[in-house]
């Protein structure tokens, strides 16, 4: 590892964080509010710790795998506790772990909050919590896309005809390429939503930050009710659309720009996630037609919103959705595992691996029935090779123990087995609310400040898929690696 | 397969069903209960039909592994839709769907009841009910230590010594030997765990019922506290430590007899079950002895008699463990899943799957440190071959499709999210009790037909493993099963 270059890249990363709080530093400025100061304070100590971090000289030598990982781990937390500061200084919650909590919650794009009344937060605070989710989408996505395969990691490379083999061990030219078109399809995709909204009545302000949450897959609201604050049926399908659209592979919709729609047709992963949204806005609208008395038009629009926010792991609410029937709950429960698409905003396991998943159980029944059968474990129509097959084995593996273990020790607060189970499934998940204790209507404000900082850890390991953690204390050789992104 | 033989001895098994039931009969007879006619119409059924599969000539060809595993499911189904009968003509139950969930509760050795009040039901019926336990348990003994190895299914083959190698594709001879040592074995654990129960006090009655409960791991009681009705420490520790006993592979108890002992040495499955008991006493003692306000003697003593109810499946309470902290119940939940040991009564997924669930997880993260380790998975010292670890993976998946599935069923019924969730983890697990709406002071009965129908499905399920359900649909090939049990 070349930790004088990973200081720099840390620097670096805290400098632009310095630049990003000027932004609600200045609209607090313009509408006079108290949380000035605290922009302001905030930002000179990110630019101070970024530009100590950043002056002494460095060695330009080789920058390995686990540099990268150090840096995507860390840089994840430095700026978390920077960005903490602006929330705890301006008294919008009491207590640092909160602001921590709030702002962990923002950038790994999760959406639980610890603020009971939003509608009581300033412009420039509501800003930076919107803000940090849109921050967040972007690392994310430029970690999965852009820098994993650029390090010889990850099955999801993005262009590959361009790109024909990523060059292990070091960053590939080809990095600043992916990351171009990546940030031109993120704003794309943000700026024609914003449109939308706009074009739907929604005030500027509003709309900028709902973007900035939808398409971050984030679900920070400016409304304790939610998008159900919004009555309008045009806002919702639309926030719903956007959801869904977010919630699949970044690389796909440059696919789709660029007219190549065969990437798109053989995509696996992308007809599955379609599917499993559609079968689970219908078990919904269902369940709530028959047994809560929505009129079917509403029954229907509003599984359909509550879908896409939960399987996207966005967590946005049109509706008090834990107060919808156990069947339509344990639904929304398991789609806060499932997750998204990989090479998304989205959280979660990611569908590509409940479909190999799938793929394994159902080669086992075919294997009892036919013991000599050939069942191939099938990504994009390719065979993937034991290795990967395994790994996702293990990746899943490894996500019952963080839920189990999670689970036990927030069970300790005291909470409702129901509570605690959802309160983790929606944290490692990256979702936002979940049911009971932490529904739609309540926050994590009560926890303990323990299982707060529990949440935090939850929270950032959701969002770096466990195993990212776990490498960074390996050896260099990483080759193994390869497949277990 | 050969059917006429499988109707054979099906029928065989009812009329050995036809006698059995003549005790319960005679109970009632002697102590003059209305209950003597419902038994002996039941048993004149049994013996009817009994006699009417059994009486056609049948061809005596080869015998294999399907007709196993044919006449082990629908012997389960059979011996349990007659097995109703009495529960039902006795009006003990309102419905007919009633008694068999009843009885499939007691042939499964679950103990999951429908009768809130079985303080006022005869003596007849209350010894058929424990009887069912009994009798399940030593079928399951047997089909799993005798039939499963001699048709060459199985793992877990007992006396390994006398019997060196399976002969795939007829019964072995060396059945019998076996079969009788396991009700020796069996036997005499229902016999010194009598004595016991007897020199604490308890009734001759009562204490062949809870034996019979105790050592087929099943749980119906007598009074409607359950074990909690009998103030007695010594009761209480007795059926504790005889479920622990009973939970563990029964091939190890004659290991123990004979002085093998070295056997039980590198048994690893039996280390890792009693260092769970261990730790979840533990656990749970400190959590009820904090938050509960148990003294520490009490918290120890319910801690250890809950863990060792649940983990072996049995259900008894001496305590309402609903109420205790959810840290508690979260384990008690994760501990029927687990389940005991493989060769025992107990239900579950079983200790040594999760023991290489466990290795596979250590493996994968031992590699991501040393890429190119060497890191076998084994069992009782010896590795075991990819094939067997695929299947243990494998089948950890399908049971957690069926719970998902069975979750998604029973939560239609309308109840409670944690309820559906713990009746679905404690019928497939063969518990009994669960929480909330089926906490240990509740029962099965306000479910509806149709979701009590589900819950015998899933009782049978997981009583036969699933896998044996599904390859009794598989072709005759079956020698790739061999790693399956």
């Amino acid at each position: 590892m070349n930790f004088s270059l990973d200081r720099k890249v840390l620097g670096a990363i805290l400098i632009i964080e310095a630049l990003l709080l000027l932004i609600p530093c200045g609209i607090s400025f313009f509408l006079k509010e108290a949380s000035f100061m605290p922009f302001l304070i905030s930002s000179l100590i990110a630019l101070v710790s970024g530009v100590v971090f950043y002056m002494p000289k460095a060695k330009y030598s080789k920058f390995s795998i686990k540099d990268g990982l150090f840096i995507v781990t860390f840089g994840w937390i430095l700026v978390s506790l920077i960005g903490a500061v602006p929330l705890y200084l301006s008294n919008s919650v009491e207590t640092y772990i909160d602001a921590l909590f709030e702002i962990i919650s923002g950038f790994t794009t999760t959406g639980s909050t610890v603020i009971p009344n939003v509608e009581g937060l300033t412009k420039g605070i509501l800003f930076w919590r919107s803000f940090t989710h849109w921050i967040g989408g972007m690392g994310i996505l430029i970690f999965t896309l852009a820098l994993l395969p650029a390090l010889g990691l990850g099955s999801f490379q993005i262009f590959r005809a361009e790109s024909p083999g990523p060059d292990p061990g070091k960053i590939s030219p080809k990095v600043k390429d992916t990351a171009k078109i990546l940030y031109t399809t993120y704003f794309g995709l943000t700026f024609i939503m914003i449109l939308f909204l706009l074009f739907g009545g929604m005030s500027l302000f509003e709309s900028i930050l709902y973007t900035f949450a939808t398409v971050g897959t984030g679900g920070f609201a400016t409304k304790n009710a939610s998008v159900g604050a919004y009555g309008s049926v045009y806002i919702q399908m639309v926030i719903g659309i956007f959801m869904v659209l977010s919630g699949i592979n970044f690389s796909l919709h440059f696919a789709l720009i660029t007219g190549r729609l065969d990437e798109i047709k053989k995509n696996t992963e992308v007809r599955l996630y379609l599917k499993i949204v559609f079968l689970a806005t219908l078990f919904i609208a269902l369940d709530i037609f028959f047994q809560s008395h929505y009129n079917f038009a509403n029954a229907l629009r509003h599984a359909f919103f509550q879908v896409s926010s939960i399987m996207t792991t966005t967590g946005f609410a049109s509706q008090d959705f834990d107060l919808w029937p156990s069947f339509s709950k344990i639904i929304l429960l398991l789609l806060m595992i499932i997750g998204g698409c990989a090479g998304s905003t989205a959280g979660g396991i990611k569908v590509t691996r409940l479909d190999t998943f799938f793929q394994v159980i159902k080669r086992e029944i075919t294997l009892t029935f036919h013991p000599n059968a050939v069942v191939p474990i099938k990504r994009d129509g390719k065979t993937i090779d034991d290795k990967a097959e395994v790994s996702v084995i293990a990746f899943l593996a490894v996500y019952t123990l963080a839920l189990v273990l999670g689970i036990l020790l927030i069970s300790l607060d005291g909470v409702s087995v129901e509570t605690a189970i959802s309160s983790v499934f929606c944290t490692l998940g990256n979702v936002g609310p979940g049911l009971g204790g932490v529904g739609p209507t309540l926050t994590f404000l009560e926890y303990s400040p323990w299982a707060k900082l529990v949440f935090c850890v939850l929270m950032l390991l959701g969002r770096l898929e466990i195993y990212t953690v776990i490498a960074l204390f390996a050896p260099n050789s990483l080759r193994r690696e390869t497949n277990k992104f």
